[in-house]
């Protein structure tokens, strides 16, 4: 094993720097990992930008990443289920306690959670990473690492479309055709979605909506009243949609969101806006469409990468670009043009493939 | 069969009125009822003062009432399970199309739906009322014509707690101590709560919220800011409630309800407030507190009947006031001023009982 | 409109006729069909063979067929939501009181449902049929009468998996390749479960399976124990399925459900067998396994029409035989000797495309 | 602190002994333990008269016991939410690893967990004992040490109620009115259910299930139909009830169940009986009768202390005798007798109090 340990270390808000780490020594729970494909994520953007995200401020330097894969090189003492060159997927949230969250199976709302590139806490975007075994899953040689590194986005829509309910036949309407977007979009029609609409501003996100199964394409403009859009998506799909997925965080697309539910429906909102947002709560309540919230994931790795292996699920169009490690500061500029969909870095030397 | 019918008819904003109106002959599917006790409601006092409630507008004279209890007096042709004599608690909802609510078990939500006093379906505010008989409930003889007009306020209560999942244990925080907060309470206990909160801004409300076994009162200030209630609930019960029940729909009080709840709980909308209200919805989101609506009920007068039956649901205190049929403009002046929790009118000039 | 109302009438046990009967009239809440294609259901074949199922014994002469599609030609005086000429598929049981069942979204176990061709309701293996337009569902344009009629064997492959749960991810066990096995399979996929095992005694049903996306074939011998087969389930998805589907009815199948299901996982039972059973009942219950059966279905033909029309259900192989109304008793015949999958009957003397 | 841990020892079957064991050090995630109250279960009796229970054979000598309460005395080095002199309630199995079913809110599923006094793993029943303080949860200063003890029989009914779906207005039924038939009777009153009907052979056993609170008592003779007492449930309800908890484990009472549940309710078995039953599953599935089993519990200590705190629940008559630890020989033969419900053990010297 090499001594080099390059990584993404975000200083402070603006201030991202590619410097050299020491390798980490893995504790009994944890495994060594060589990183082999890391995700930016929208959120790595945001720390670099503003460094901060709420209540997450980035008060120390801080490695980035949190999507990712890579190949077991080294296995804590008490490891049984994985061993040295397995190849896997990484789920970022580790819980640190066995509370009443972790318990009940909802272990990503335990409040003293392990994340990673969650201020204080190290990501994976880096040549060595070390991680609780347990929120390491092994992937079928069928399944690259690049797939194992989109688990994570995919967790997000699968979490969403979970929240929300989706089965079979239900009519989807996804609002924003972002990242988060088209893997609610990839979720729901694996969930059994009949038709989705999916709405945005831009032109090209709808194409590559459309790619990816989209069967209708709502564009939007600015001047759209929240109404108008509901109705246009009730006209596309021929009824209103039971559930919608706002991936946007925009007031008055939560607002289409509640307006454009039917009743009974449920409006999942995934896109994080405002602390504060006016909303028609009362046309809501009166027809018991529920809002729901999703914080990240949890218990989606398995059944993820159970999609991908039986191909009923291709993530892969949503990579867009690649970058190695070293040029991880282009890569990270290409995503913050919002060039693209998902920008990959490859963090193996020796192995910069898929 | 006597010919009066005295009715408690709204003619328009303010022009309340009794009158006579014909007895009604029952078609195949309903029963035609002597009425005996019916509960003045909110609503009925708000068509009165405002002629309309949102969407619904008082255009023609209207017959009020809706929280109602009689004696079967003559069943129609095709009714099987009800016979003269019997007495029942009437379900004021009955859907009128076989539509996707109505066959998925969610006839509240259609929106056909027959509904008693409701524009511009007529109450039962008289003393001879015909309904669908697979909406009226047969009461056995241990529960009173009282106690079966209030499984109408009961029933909300019950399908705010069922809608919020209350189960065995669940820590409740219930927002507004008038008539639906209260029965809020009382359905809570019964489905298992083991500690409910309730907040009001009268003290009078929270001493009936007492004795209806209550176990903290929360009083509050008008100047109280949501983050401040939130945490007095917290400290009251030791833990945040994993679920708020929401009456009075007051835009602070569904702030107080959000920032109130447990990570993972849910918010029940209960209270009617403006049409928009501006909540803290990243707040929820981020902790996966959800929010739901009640629209009426449905499926909860049998077990309604059965806790009452059983005695372990007592609502007898909340009947405060009761007039003889004759005396309904008093009646509602008193319902109007607030005082006292339920005014009954009793509606059989023959049986004044409870 | 013509006068003839060619019927498929079982007049007692192994006495099928091709015979007239008069056009019905609608009454207010019907459509008048005429019909187009009817599939043959193995409990056709049954009554016609032994003439009863269970408590349902054919005591006078009756109409068969429930698999069903025809064509609006006339509708009762209360129909708003079809027109002649609309296109349909029939949901053949239709509640007849509004009972809890049916107040409760569950309107299957109604106990006095009506239900075609389950005496002494009369099917709709005819030219004529009238039906309770709320049971009559619009098909598009690009879903042909005969999918329409195949929404009814799906149902029960989509009530099937609804009751087990299927989900993303779930690994599926099915037993038996037979019709209902294979719309198992069908819903199952389409529900978004990403490997299926499907097992059967005959190489041919299995060969279909496979064609219609199995993922794996387990072949079963006489002499194979429930132990062995259950093992051998776990070794071909490399873990124990979280839901088995039996739909054979079979002891021993139902005993290698119950131990080859994952601890938590769910057996539900399609098959319908002996009176009484054998069962591990043990091992299920210590390793929380929950045994649920299905009474038919309910609230299905919306969803399936709606995974039909967006072409992700394609349950177009499973038509392997087609005959004219004319024909119908070779075509019982050629259902009785296990020979194809489904058989069509074509109605429409102007139409028999599918 | 003394040396003295004069420990129940099972060495072999029927070689009970008491016996000195050193006192244990806590592990960092361990709390040391003063023990106080320990009621003897079935299994502890059934280990000693058997050396087994089914798989779970008596190898090496055991430390029997798991229905306890005691103080902390010692607390390990990562412990945060305990401190000495704590007073709490013992859940006695504990995950050993992170898997799907700890990962999913199943933690009891785990094929690994800890569970004290099965065997290999040591019980409680002893002067002094170390355990997962995850696992140890702090008694309201209003909750008694025995209560704290019964959260262990008390959790196996919530359990199954909550597996069941016991809730408001449920009519429910219970088979067996011995120790889990009893607490399976309380749990289901605390959850809302109206009316439970309970059966047993012996009288003295339907009369304690009086006076904890069932409203109808079958005395059951060897030689009725499972048909019959079915009737019998039947007419005591005024319905068929929606959930039976079968807590004999016997055969024929496995039938009444399911022949006396209402279509679409659920049978849950929490007695333990042969390995194979033969039961009437074609009645249970036509009917959609589900049947679920229960292992132990999970997720049940903090609502169980909360209804205990808040006492709507009353679990105190179920202690029917009392011994010092010296005398646990005495105890095990009252229990072994069949004597009283609930035998305690006290295991504090210097506190014998309830």
């Amino acid at each position: 094993m090499d001594k080099d340990n390059l990584s993404v270390v975000l200083h402070s808000k603006g201030d991202l720097r590619l410097e050299q780490r020491p390798i980490p020594e893995p504790e009994p729970n944890d495994v060594l990992l060589q990183m082999h494909s890391v995700g930016i994520c929208g959120s790595d953007v945001h720390f670099w930008q503003n460094g901060r995200i709420g209540d997450f401020v980035v008060k120390q330097p801080m490695i980035l990443g949190h999507e990712a894969s890579g190949r077991v090189v080294k296995v804590g003492s008490a490891v049984k289920h994985l061993k040295a060159g397995d190849r896997v997927a990484i789920e970022p949230g580790v819980p640190r306690e066995i509370d009443e969250f972790f318990k009940s199976g909802h272990y990503n709302l335990s409040p003293s959670i392990f994340f990673c590139a969650t201020p204080p806490d190290d990501g994976n975007l880096c040549r060595y990473y070390k991680h609780n075994a347990n929120f390491c899953y092994k992937l079928p040689d069928n399944v690259t690492y690049e797939e194992g590194a989109l688990v994570e986005p995919l967790s997000v829509g699968i979490h969403a479309c979970r929240r929300a309910g989706v089965s079979l036949g239900s009519m989807v309407f996804v609002c924003g055709a972002g990242p988060i977007g088209l893997v609610s979009l990839l979720a729901a029609k694996a969930m059994g979605a009949s038709q989705v609409v999916i709405s945005d501003l831009s032109s090209d996100r709808l194409a590559m909506a459309k790619e990816l199964g989209a069967d209708f394409l709502l564009p939007v403009r600015k001047e759209d009243t929240p109404q108008e859009l509901a109705k246009n998506v009730e006209e596309m799909l021929g009824c209103m949609p039971q559930i919608t997925i706002e991936c946007s965080g925009v007031q008055s697309s939560i607002q289409t969101a509640i307006y454009g539910t039917r009743s009974g429906g449920v409006v999942v909102l995934v896109g994080l806006g405002a602390e504060m947002a006016t909303v028609p709560l009362l046309n809501a309540a009166l027809r018991e469409v529920d809002i729901r919230g999703v914080f990240r994931y949890c218990n989606t790795w398995p059944m993820a990468i159970a999609m991908l292996a039986s191909k009923k699920v291709n993530v892969k169009p949503l990579v867009t670009h690649r970058f190695p490690l070293e040029q991880a500061l282009e890569a990270f500029e290409t995503t913050r043009q919002g060039l693209g969909v998902k920008v990959m870095l490859k963090c193996d030397k020796n192995d910069q493939k898929p």
